[in-house]
C-alpha cells in the first residue's frame, strides 16, 4: 500500500502563499503577524494534514531535537544572518542549536563533527564565511546534512548557495536599463570563488575586470587605474561594497559625479558601508537570513524524511539608492 | 575536617604565567604552542594537582557538557568575537555551546531559558550587543551564570564587562601625552550607556561632549559644528569609529591635516572602519575575544564548584595608528 507522502512545512507555506518562516511562526504562536495571516495558514495545515512536530515526534521518537551546526572557517560577518535566520526557523520548531567553530582546521572539524554525532543531533548544517566549494564533511553520515552559503562537492548532497552569477547580471541590467552603455568590472582577488563567478556572469556585458582584493583601498587604486586609462565609462560595477565606496570617492574627489557621470554599485548590501558611502550605494543583497531560513527548512524537512538532495540556488535582489540613479 | 578548594585551570594559568586560553590549549594538546609553553604549563598543572576534565566528571557524575549561549538582542557585530572566545575554552574541555538568540523578546527569552534547563546544561552564558546593566535573567537557577559584555543587575551575580571608562581616558592619555591639550569628545546617544559612560569618565579632561548617534554621518556633522564654532581644538576623541572616521574626513575636506592639526581617535578597533579610514584610526579595542575567553573560564570554574560572584571588567587596550601621531 503506498501512501502519499507527509506534508512538510514547506507544502503549508507554498499553499498559504506565505514562506516557511511565516507558516512556523504561525503554527507555533510565535512572533507578531496579522490574523488573517494565522488563519490562512492554519488552515493551510489543516487541508494538508500537516501535523509538525507532533507527526515528527512519533516517527522519530528517538529525536533530540538538536541539530548542529559547523562552520568551516571563523564565524563572520556572513555567517550572522544565516545563523539568525537558522535559528528563527529551528527554534520555531522547537529545535536547539549546536554551534561549532571549525577555524579552517580539518583536525577541528573532524572532532566537532565526532562530538555532534555522539550527542546524537538530528542533523547538520555546514556553513563558513567564503562562498565556494568544499569537500563532502563525512560519507555515510547517519543524520542529514544542509550546506548552506557554500556547496559541497558532491553534487548528490544537498545544498543551498545564493545566485551570486544572477545577482551581479541584475546589477549590469540596471545600469544597462538607467542608459549606462560604457561598463567595467572591479572586484576582488581572480582566485577567489565569488570573483570569478560574478566576472564569468558578466562575460560579454562588461570590458575586461580589474581583479584586485575586497578593500576599500583597492577600489581608490582601481578608479585612479580607470581614470588614467582615459576614463571613457559611466558605470563601475563592483564586487562588494567595500570597493564601490573606494572607487565612489575617488571618483568624486577627481571630480567625476556619482551617479550623474559615472554610475557605481556594490555587493553585499552591507549596510555600515552602503549607507555611509557618498552618495549611498545601490547594492546587491544576497539575502542571508532568507538563505538561513530556506537552510533550516531543508534539514527539517530532511529530518521528517522529506530530503531535497542536490544543489539550491537562493535569489538575491537588488538595492537601489542614489550612487546608480539621478 | 576542611579540604583544601581544588585547583583550578585559572589556577594553573596564573602559576605558568599564561592566560587561561593557553593553559587550556597546553592541557588539551590543542592549538600552536611552543613546547616550552606546554610544558610549563603541565609542570604547573602537576605542581597544583589539577585534574581538569577528570576531576569535574567524577564530582559532577550528572554533567551534560553543554553550556547555553543566550543572546539578550540580536546576535550582532560584538557577539561574534565574544562567542568565539567563549567557544575556544569551552570546546577545549569538550563543552558544546547550545545558541539561543532572545532578539529582545522577553518571551524567546524565556522560552530559551526553559529549554536550556530541560536540556540541563551545566550552565549560562548570558551576552547581548548593548554593553549596559540588564535583568537577572532568573532567580534561584539550578546551574551557574556568566553575564559577558553586559552585566546583571543583581551585584551578587557573575558578569564580565570591558573597561571602557579605562578604555577611552588611555585614548585621552595618548592624545595628551602627544602634546595635544585642547580635546573635544564626540559620541553616540546619550542615553546610551556606553556613550555615557564614557562621557563620564572624560570629565575634567575634555569640554562638554558632543552626544549624536553612532554614525559616520554623525561625525561629519560634528565635526562641521566643531569647525563653524571656531576651530580651537587639537585632538577628538570619539565614541566609536565610525565617527571618527566622519570627523577625520570632515576635517580633511575642510583642510585640516589629521593628525598634524587635530589628532582623531575611535573606539571598537573595528579593522574595516578603522583600516579604511584616511588615515587609519588610533582606536581603543576592547579586546571581545579575550574577554569571551574570560566569561567562560568564569563560567568552567563556577561549575567545577568555584564561582566567583560579582562583577568583573575586562581591560582594554589603545591600537596606535596614523590619526594619532605624525
Amino acid at each position: 500500500m503506498s501512501r502519499p507522502r507527509p506534508a512538510t512545512i514547506r507544502d503549508v507555506a507554498a499553499l498559504a502563499g506565505v514562506s516557511v518562516g511565516t507558516a512556523s511562526k504561525a503554527l507555533n504562536g510565535r512572533g507578531s503577524l496579522r490574523a488573517e495571516t494565522v488563519a490562512r495558514v492554519r488552515q493551510a495545515a489543516g487541508q494538508l494534514d500537516f501535523r509538525a512536530n507532533e507527526a515528527a515526534r512519533s516517527l522519530h521518537a528517538d529525536r533530540t531535537y538538536t541539530v548542529g551546526m559547523i562552520t568551516t572557517d571563523t564565524i563572520g560577518r556572513f555567517s550572522i544572518p544565516l545563523l539568525i535566520g537558522a535559528e528563527d526557523i529551528l527554534g520555531a520548531g522547537q529545535v536547539s542549536v549546536l554551534l561549532c567553530d571549525a577555524r579552517d582546521d580539518p583536525i577541528r572539524e573532524r572532532h566537532h563533527l565526532q562530538v555532534l554525532l555522539s550527542r546524537r543531533v538530528d542533523g547538520i548544517i555546514v556553513t563558513g564565511r567564503r562562498a565556494g566549494t568544499r569537500a563532502p564533511i563525512g560519507a555515510g553520515l547517519p543524520v542529514p546534512v544542509v550546506y548552506a552559503f557554500l556547496a559541497s562537492a558532491d553534487p548528490a548532497d544537498c545544498s543551498i548557495v545564493p545566485d551570486e552569477a544572477a545577482g551581479i547580471r541584475i546589477a549590469a541590467e540596471h545600469l544597462r536599463s538607467t542608459g549606462r552603455s560604457r561598463l567595467v568590472h572591479v572586484t576582488g582577488p581572480e582566485h577567489h570563488h565569488s570573483a570569478r563567478v560574478r566576472a564569468e556572469a558578466l562575460t560579454g556585458l562588461v570590458a575586461a575586470p580589474l581583479f584586485g582584493e575586497w578593500s576599500e583601498a583597492w577600489g581608490r587604486r582601481a578608479a585612479g587605474l580607470l581614470l588614467a586609462r582615459g576614463g571613457d565609462f559611466d558605470g563601475v560595477i563592483c564586487g562588494n561594497d567595500q570597493i564601490a565606496r573606494g572607487v565612489a570617492e575617488t571618483l568624486r574627489e577627481a571630480g567625476r559625479d556619482v551617479p550623474r557621470d559615472v554610475a557605481v554599485t556594490g555587493f553585499d548590501n552591507w549596510d555600515v558601508i552602503a549607507e555611509a558611502s557618498r552618495p549611498p550605494l545601490t547594492s546587491v543583497d544576497m539575502d542571508l537570513e532568507g538563505l538561513g531560513r530556506s537552510a533550516a527548512g531543508l534539514l527539517l524537512d530532511a529530518i521528517a524524511g522529506n530530503p531535497a538532495p542536490g544543489p539550491h540556488r537562493h535569489p538575491t535582489r537588488l538595492i537601489i539608492r542614489d550612487s546608480s540613479v539621478l
